[in-house]
């Protein structure tokens, strides 16, 4: 199974593009329109033949023939990195190592501005706080809701760090859309089509949490169904995949930092906190990402890890998350870009 | 962290339901009211010590303390196990082995009427039939939709067969109540809690596939979420695992069924079409499943497996799936029913 | 890469043999000289072309080209199952259930003896017994060595079972030859192949457990070993792999039967003990395990679990396994002939 | 279960010694004789109470308790870290990061000693390259056995490189010990206990990889195997363990090197080679592992990996690792010391 992706020029009119899925639909290639960062497309889906035609069409600037599963995410389609802006002076992607720090889910007023400004101060670029909360047992604290979003907004407002948080439910998009700046889909939802559809729709930034159990294909699928549906502002991260050891909560896979790079032009950051579960951990695993050439890390952080409604073992105090910031600000300041370059361009020819 | 059930008389008021919660409030016990098929029953959370004033008072029948994570669904708060009702006179769980079939997907008309008839013939208890489809590709095929439901209407019209079928977003849930008999929730959705909590509102049976990496308790806690919010018409049902073996789609893990049993009164079925993604060792492991206790199969039956728009490896074609339900038939008619029995009561006993 | 098997004539002379491989070898083929239970055969990999010069050559019978890693325990050299002899009168594989009982480890005479009596009185037809016992920690039990053997061979003389213990060393196989009945390879050892290759050499069966993160394919070329050294008596056994499951041991993999029937002519047996790692759980996994198709079992079991040096937890008492081997025997009687060949047919076209 | 270790003093006698082991088994500890690096100890298991006389005995020094089921691998026994020494000059664990670079398989002379040069010159401070091939199939290449270590021996000749090897077989391990300067224990022998106990009697530094399937605390446990045996020149090798993704041949777990430095004073080396089975990642993930505080790199290097007997796809050529040699430099030259100090004192509390 081929797929074809045709480039519209800059100023392509809705005739011209709606000729061009038109045409493809009349030989019977199943296509549809895609609003992307680098200008309108048309992705179509079948067996393909000769091109020619297509290629000659008015509007169309370029034909991308790709065996990829996930065209719109994949390099195929886009050679360049994406950066994606979560606001004004603040990218994932751009070269700089952005991290985003906070605790696991906003418990109270004191916790989460106590949080926020410290965080700040260390150098961290976004807040993160659960406010809807996925938690395996019905009877455990499930976050704070509105109230929660309404604590992180107050947060923001205070530092000017703009917000990351979750979303468990497509119901919830339209409302919290004003009021967050990063939508979170959290591990268990990788596959919840129905969120990442909603999601597509939205032009917010989606940060895409690997699930416990999906293949590095399965969660750029994932990560196509929200670019499909024209938002193309999605930052992957990489938190960690289930397996038989026990010492730790999960595996932190850092060879999905390269692979992603070599796959795909979206920006990788990297979860130390869920990836490992132990807090003792961290500092090792957020250098590792770094030099396994991340775009960024978010970290669990908390005025007090013993009193945690939730995660507790893997947040940093705010003191353990200055020292680190200091670490990460020393390598990433050091590493050689040669080297970075040299991976992405020797990865690149990766089947 | 241990909870309570009070389990409430037959004719307790909402007086004396409501007296117990405020008084459960008053200790500080995190408590709700759930509507459990044993009768109305209040589940407290919190540091319990002594409970003797909460047997005594009125409307109170029962109070059971329990460490389990999922007390509702567990053997400590029912002892015997429960059944579900379809349908008028269809049961899961009831000591028969009952039998769900059909396609992955409908697909048109013909496809799916043809199915309902000759699985009907061949002594199957309900169809399967998926009307919306969660797909790891946002370009495959997501099913009829809404056509589909009528479709799979038109198949119980004709069949009487009660129908079973996936839902995928809590949004959809409200719509297609009239419509199923009973809501299968699948494997990427075993944690999406919103959902769950949705079902947990409505009175139709749910049909609650495993995780492809959900432990035996996460898959508990899962059901929880249903019981919790008052509905008690679950059936879950082992669908296999997802591991390094590559000759098969998934590991079915039969263990699931007596460990189930021991823990748990919800029935379970087993999908052995899922759990091996192939058709040839489908015969093989239904067999299995029900020499290991399992209280019913769902399996994948296509009029023309090759050109099955989705799961055409693992699906029967319908006279296989007839050969296969006359050994079925033969292996639970002679199942000592005594192995049965012994199995239960030695493995009730597992920690 | 394809491999080709020259299966000689029953009276194929030494120089016949001897000519097969020297014409193979001048045609850039590796070939190697097996002594298979179906008559002696020729094994060479390399490019092959054109056979027809083989297919005349003098004392071939059959030429039989695969693309099979495993050739010679592949159905494509061996349509027919193969029945391993354990004892004059024992047989695993030949359409029987048999069922192998005894203890983890051999503790002392009277736990031995007892165990072995007590067994064979409730119909086991062979006796299992550590006297080399792999362990994990340095510091525990290491089994009673060559005292364990005597022991298992008085408890032979006493009742007639033949024994199965395991090897864990090259070195110590020459030794054991005479004193054991089969050669037990634990799931630790499955790639241990200086071991494959000494036992590759002797002419006692070799009970092949799979590796605890084995794929059956790895299995299959794991017993090649033995079988490419001559020695053709192998019988397989499922002994449950790793997973992140915590409430048993291992996930048993029973889909392993049906899919080894269709790939091997070898016969296979199931461990459920080590494979649950629970002893309530075992009796409903026996009965499935046959319910799949295996040809036997083999089982912990210790007059005392509780006091047992190691895997109490998973071992029956002597009672429970008498009452067990009564389901067996109910079970396999009745287990309709018909299916089990229906699934052998069908499965015998797994790509 | 506790264990007490007996430190003897530096000029302890031997009936010194012998009178701490026969007062330790009189009061039914299990005790054993153990020649470890920092003087020689003996190591008891049992219900251990009152210590008080076991403190004041003659010739002891100091007496440690520990719940650790790898005493003489752990912390508890020895606080600083272990270093080991491959030859004159050449050390693993004190501090710098040392490489092990070469061939999977030894094929010829002309590619083992034009790899030793070519990786000596890059700054590789060992040469790797297997003689003895573990591999899945019979009939693959085995390796060029004792013809292959006399090549080793001759590259070491010219380069003045330490040579590192896998050994099989407890029977290989005498005739190698005047042969090779480092033993490797491959992934699939890491529980070959028979193996393990042998060269537990050697003083060569052994290499031991982790199973593919091992735990971190099975690991340490086939460690104790070894310095239980009297030999403490282990090296640890963290090189993939296996999952369920496919893009790589195994999951890197990299958690495992700050978490082996918080358990055990022994060093631990990274192989991305077998750990991502993909050439291209193995820049990225060497950076990662030392960035993550590994002590050194074992890597695969090949002439010309397009035409390797075994592992092409994973092996670098000579240039591509005289390139990651200069990072590996850089990064290793600027990683502030006091992160790797904070690292290791935070987690010095793992539980």
């Amino acid at each position: 199974m081929k797929r074809v992706v045709a480039k519209m020029r800059k100023g392509a009119t809705k005739l011209e593009v709606a000729q061009a899925l038109r045409l493809m639909e009349c030989r019977k290639l199943e296509a549809r329109f895609v609003n992307h960062p680098d200008g309108c497309m048309v992705v179509a889906e079948g067996e393909v033949k000769d091109l020619s035609w297509l290629e000659g069409l008015a509007g169309v600037e370029e034909v991308v023939e790709t065996k990829s599963a996930f065209p719109l995410a994949s390099r195929d389609v886009r050679a360049t990195p994406t950066t994606v802006s979560l606001a004004p002076g603040v990218q994932i992607g751009g070269g700089e190592v952005a991290v985003i720090a906070g605790p696991c889910a906003v418990e109270d007023r004191d916790q989460i501005l106590t949080t926020a400004e410290s965080v700040k101060a260390s150098g961290a670029k976004a807040l993160r706080g659960g406010a809807y909360k996925p938690r395996t047992n019905p009877y455990s604290f499930q976050g704070l809701g509105s109230e929660g979003v309404s604590l992180l907004e107050e947060a923001r407002s205070l530092t000017g760090l703009p917000i990351v948080t979750e979303v468990m439910a497509p119901e919830d998009v339209e409302w919290l859309l004003p009021h967050v700046d990063v939508f979170q889909v959290g591990s268990r939802n990788m596959q919840n089509f129905s969120l990442l559809k909603t999601l597509g729709r939205v032009d917010k930034p989606v940060l895409l949490k690997r699930g416990m159990m999906a293949t590095i294909d399965e969660w750029l699928q994932a990560a196509e169904y929200v670019l499909a549906g024209g938002n193309s502002n999605v930052i992957l991260c990489e938190r960690g995949i289930r397996c038989f050891e026990k010492r730790t909560r999960n595996v932190l896979d850092l060879s999905a930092v390269p692979l992603i790079k070599s796959l795909s032009h979206l920006p990788i950051v990297v979860d130390p906190s869920h990836g490992t579960g132990c807090r003792n951990l961290v500092p090792s695993m957020s250098l590792a990402a770094i030099a396994a050439g991340a775009d960024g890390l978010i970290i669990e952080v908390h005025p007090n890890p013993e009193k945690a409604l939730s995660d507790g073992d893997q947040s940093l105090t705010l003191s353990e998350f200055a020292l680190l910031m200091e670490s990460v600000r020393q390598l990433a300041s050091v590493l050689p870009g040669r080297v970075k370059e040299e991976v992405l361009c020797s990865s690149a020819s990766v089947a």
